[in-house]
């Protein structure tokens, strides 16, 4: 199915990590995927996070005030929700990723939790939602962009308010001054350009948690939330491409194939390989991860000889979640994450 | 016509500017446009530019040696030859840019003439070739990728050999550890990954500067080279966007529009826009370049009506280039410099 000058205009604005940068641990600002639903907004002078809602204090902090509390960096691997749309058939008309829409940034910032334990959880408090200052239409539906998270999500230890990304402050497009950033989930949890937390009583019903993020069988289907990131292994295609097809060509002899694996359910405990198609699979060196929440490193030395071949990897974690062999369509074209496959040519 | 699959990967990998960041005088990192050619290569340790050819004396630099140098630092709005190529009807198969294969950097680093005065060119010597480490096949042919400029431009004293990008070192992305920088032309001339300057006796004849690149009325035309930017100017969108159609929504009342107008053959001399889809066009007031081959911002308020408009946007330059309203086709689908036009729907 052909690709339509609508989400033409949605893959030239949004990108995805080139997979050649699979190399780097921590991805360069720049490479990481990025997904923004409106614009880019503009962030007033005289910023400030405010915290309310079902809390005994409402809290009004300014970067500088969130700076100055003790910091935390983590790596994470982060990853849209609709990565591996443009696989699926018939393809959902959104973003288009195919198999790019992944990063991994070092993210420093303050804890949630603290900031929640310091206002005073309401006992009646359910959720804890999250309101970004971009604003826009998104199904018939004019809103800013908004997500919320269960309490239990929200009171863990890893999760954070982030201010800085790979050692430097937020770029725009990933969120300045403050973004939010809760490690396993998928993308879209992780509301950017931050200005607004409250405690709610009950489960926040805006569009982006009840109608979009929901796996899906059919458009009367209520659906089920999206949450955790599930598993996927991404190889960097060997060799070297051509520029339109991005096929690629490889020397006959060694070559190294490597990539990075992850997993939002739990830590990863395979990647296997296939250099035909998928018959025969090999478990290749898996590195440790960077943290609880960041991806691993593999690697597997093929020994190419002169021919065609379809090249897959394929990752599990420890709680048993494997990557299928072929897409699990659903109406919003989500959680796509059947096995990668590159197509090269050896050549003599 | 619709886009291919080749096309998606492609549009996937590389991103355009997304037009709100037409805000930014200086485009952050990661919100300038990207064109990668093969892939972002890996730099091998010990990495040096070696300067040769028709020299007296060859040059090989480190990167530490090249930094102990007098530093240059310009501002430069780059655009990609192919912007506009997706408003093409047929549409040539290629990266498919619309409109935003834009930016401008801060860069920093050494004249190229510093160089080749050191180096001494011979006085047979006509043109002078730049090499990358990125390779890969295009058009059939396997090559490093690699572009020459004729004497003149390569001893025009701001070329640059540019080792920072807005103050820090040029990321992957944009050619670390060091990229040519010629202002005023267009992208494809900017060679990243540098490794090689080659001072040749005859005009090159690579597979970049005599076949890509060219603008050629059908596929016998030999063509003429792409040397220099056309005049654009571009509009951030007002108002707010519908996620999947980018369709504009605006609230009545005074609207300020506001842009970035540019052009590499003379200073911007005027932009001029219409809100008729053409009819009628107001001069907008610009404001003064950031330098000689930077943007320049214009801005224009318009006393939005509740209704549906088409808004336009056209830059004019000293040398009385303009800008056409109806594309101009060709074989590669490059410089289309044809008036941007952003559709709204003003409520009361």
């Amino acid at each position: 199915m052909a690709i339509t000058l609508e989400e033409l205009q949605l893959a030239t604005r949004n990108h995805g990590l080139p997979l050649e940068a699979l190399r780097y641990p921590v991805t360069p600002v720049g490479l990481h995927y990025l997904l923004t639903h409106f614009d880019v907004p503009v962030v007033p002078d005289g910023w400030r996070l405010r915290v309310g809602g079902q809390v005994k204090r409402e809290l009004t902090l300014s970067l500088h005030d969130l700076r100055a509390r003790p910091p935390t960096t983590s790596v994470v691997t982060m990853e849209c929700a609709g990565n591996g749309r443009a696989h699926l058939d018939p393809r959902p008309v959104s973003q288009p990723w195919r198999s790019e829409a992944v990063g991994t940034g070092e993210w420093t910032g303050v804890p949630l939790r603290s900031l929640l334990v310091e206002a005073g959880v309401s006992q009646r408090a359910e959720e804890v939602l999250f309101s970004g200052s971009d604003r826009g239409v998104d199904g018939g539906v004019e809103q800013a962009y908004e997500r919320s998270l269960p309490l239990d999500e929200a009171f863990r230890e890893d999760v954070l308010l982030a201010y800085d990304l790979n050692g430097a402050p937020l770029p725009p497009q990933h969120g300045a001054p403050l973004r939010l950033v809760v490690p396993g989930w998928y993308g879209m949890t992780n509301v950017k350009w931050l200005e607004r937390i409250t405690v709610l009583e009950r489960p926040f019903d805006g569009y982006q948690q009840t109608r979009a993020y929901r796996l899906r069988r059919d458009e009367d289907d209520e659906g089920i939330p999206l949450t955790r990131i599930r598993p996927r292994a991404l190889m960097a295609p060997p060799g070297i491409p051509d520029f339109l097809s991005r096929h690629r060509i490889v020397d006959a002899g060694p070559c190294p194939l490597e990539g990075r694996a992850w997993s939002g359910l739990a830590p990863v405990a395979a990647v296997e390989v296939s250099v035909d198609g998928g018959a025969v699979w090999t478990a290749a060196e898996v590195e440790p991860q960077l943290g609880p929440w960041a991806w691993a490193g593999w690697r597997f030395v093929w020994e190419a000889a002169p021919g065609d071949y379809e090249l897959l990897c394929r990752a599990r974690d420890e709680a048993g979640n494997e990557q299928p062999l072929v897409p699990e369509w659903n109406v919003g074209g989500y959680a796509n994450n059947a096995v990668q496959r590159v197509p090269v040519t050896v050549r003599a």
